[in-house]
């Protein structure tokens, strides 16, 4: 049997996705040391499609700490969006009502440049590891255990752990079910998410609300596409073929005038809906960032922005608590970064139910909703407040 | 057998509350002439309770066609309301915000004003007629008939009839079934709504959101109070004593820092929650207006408003129609109306959704409301927003 190699770390992360990555480089600029695992080999996260939208705050921190200026070169400024219901499309300017924009540019990409950063920079970060557990997480010395990839068991001794391993990961189960709340809700339908070699069907996202349920336009590159649309939570992709797909499709936002550019489609997959949050998001001295803390639905594309937010003031209050030695300082990083977790559920809730419609929908609720969309575009006000939930609320 | 007596107006208005004799004010003042005729006597209309926030424009309209500078004298006018959560208030700037106030004054009040200003300018209005149908309204000549307090049968010839009647009047269900819509939702719950003789226990509204449900502070008189707490949809009045009502209401605003000031309740009754909407608003001669076409669950009070809003715009259209002879511009009267009412409807539902618990709500829905009133209290666009809401759009 191999033997168990003992090290120490300041940070132990469990996650190699954005958020552990990005992370693990924030404390690393401030001299903190950090050990990142993921059970994902990275060509396994590479070769996930995720869709990107990033907040204004979100592609600023990816090239103010220097982990990648492609996000501006490869990545597409949208200074708006389109809303789309009863016949015709309706643009929000964020531009022009709050200054700011919204940059689509994948979350796959994202994790690329994360790596390549942590690689320049002499990260410590192992993927395709096995067997990851944590222990002692009210203890002085808390314990992070994995196999590599060569087999070999590792139990590395940090300061404090951060559990950044997504909805499926082990540490958000790791909180004792008396000393955590959760909070969910399921909902009745899901998004069928396509990738199309065709050019772009239009320059921006276009959320389209039609009596068949939502369609979104969006993009990915100039001759690759990404679409949307509304399906049961139970779809099975098998039944749908690709010109099933596009009819559908083109049924939804044809209602709204407009018409997509078809060709091969590459992929084909169900996104689920959930929203969920665990409270507190520290236990002991344990630390839950990004979708281990909680999972929005996909309307409104906060989920990486989320996790973005997470680890930017998670860094920070780790850095205060390691340097003063003080882990009641901690409980800040939770405080301040919950408020923004319920503002995006609620943001992602309401682009969910507005846009969307409900199985049991009567017809009073899709006018109602066609209501919401009339008094929404016809206001500055509203347009803006949904423009400051899109771009990213102020740094809270 | 009494002797029917035949008669003849341009305009038969059924429905003698505030859109009825609103609408017959506005058009004698262009020397249209009518009859109102109401199945309620003056003085039922009079002894309903009915709770009364204005709009701007609603105001305007007492003030500036004569009806009712009282709205103004002995009404109080609300800069403001306050949205209570999670332990505190926060108050919503209407006057910073959009420039306009909302005005208590109840509807019982403008009713009043109504009807006396009709009676001093002469109008013909009928109350506590029986047997009113309304025909031909398809027809050249459309008739009302009904028998007055007198018990002498009436058949009025006109031009056009409108159905000012209300949710369960005639003129809804005249329209065949095969020429309208209904559109209509229901809620799981109601509100409880008392008066009770004491000082008023704030300056404004206070909206109320809580674990245990709904509860809205406000006012009628320095010495009258009326107070609402949402409650079941089926709820029975007779379960609850004064004390009773008292600690819900208490313990409801309490949590978020409020103290009522107590006294006797002279009334309790339960108000029903229904979203309607029939389309279109025109069938041949026949008009309807106010909750005749349209039901608003009482959040956000836009039912009296929503009236007077739809009698103006059909003050408007009447005049040109029968001006130019030319029924077809009637047309823009549904038109025109119901952008609005469908704003409205979502309003309505919004403050509602926003601030109730639904019987099935998880804890996740409630801590998501939190974080919608978090973003909207700090949000000067999103409180602008709904600033515009409460206060009236501007005119349609």
């Amino acid at each position: 049997m191999a033997q168990t190699q003992l090290t120490r770390t300041r940070v132990g992360i469990v996650g190699g996705g954005p958020a552990g990555l990005m992370l693990s480089h924030l404390i690393a600029l401030s001299g903190i040391e950090s050990v990142v695992v993921d059970v994902r080999t990275r060509r396994e996260i590479e070769q996930t499609h995720r869709a990107g939208i990033l907040e204004q705050d979100s592609v600023r921190m990816l090239v103010e700490t220097g982990v990648s200026d492609r996000v501006l070169r490869d990545g597409y400024r949208h200074g708006g969006i389109e809303l789309a219901f009863a016949g015709a499309g309706h643009r929000i300017d964020f531009e022009a009502l709050v200054g700011a924009a919204a940059q689509l540019y994948p979350q796959t990409d994202v994790f690329v440049d994360l790596a390549d950063a942590r690689e320049r920079d002499g990260g410590d970060v192992r993927f395709g590891v096995t067997d990851v557990s944590v222990h002692d997480l009210t203890g002085e010395e808390p314990l992070l255990r994995f196999t590599d990839a060569d087999g070999v068991g590792h139990e590395v001794r940090c300061e404090l752990l951060v559990g950044a391993d997504g909805s499926r990961g082990v540490c958000r189960g790791s909180v004792p079910a008396g000393e955590r709340r959760q909070f969910f809700r399921e909902y009745p339908y899901a998004w069928f998410g396509i990738l199309a070699e065709a050019p772009p069907s239009a320059p921006e996202l276009i959320y389209n609300h039609s009596d068949r349920g939502f369609a979104l336009i969006s993009q990915r590159t100039e001759t690759l596409q990404r679409m949307y649309f509304q399906c049961d939570a139970d779809e099975d992709v098998e039944q749908w073929s690709d010109d099933r797909i596009w009819e559908e499709l083109q049924t939804r936002v044809g209602a709204n005038g407009y018409t997509l550019r078809q060709g091969p489609i590459t992929s084909k997959t169900v996104l689920p809906f959930r929203s969920f949050v665990q409270e507190p998001m520290r236990h002991g001295r344990l630390l839950l960032a990004g979708d281990a803390a909680h999972t929005v639905p996909p309307t409104g594309a906060k989920g990486l922005n989320l996790a973005l937010a997470d680890v930017r003031v998670l860094a920070e209050e780790v850095e205060r608590a390691l340097g003063k030695q003080d882990l009641g300082l901690l409980d800040a990083y939770g405080e301040r970064a919950l408020e923004r977790v319920w503002k995006a559920q609620h943001f992602s809730y309401w682009m969910t139910t507005m846009l969307h419609r409900l199985p049991e929908a009567s017809d009073f609720d899709v006018r109602r909703q066609e209501g919401e969309l009339t008094s929404l575009v016809a206001s500055t006000a509203g347009s803006t407040y949904l423009a400051e939930g899109y771009t990213g609320w102020p740094r809270g």
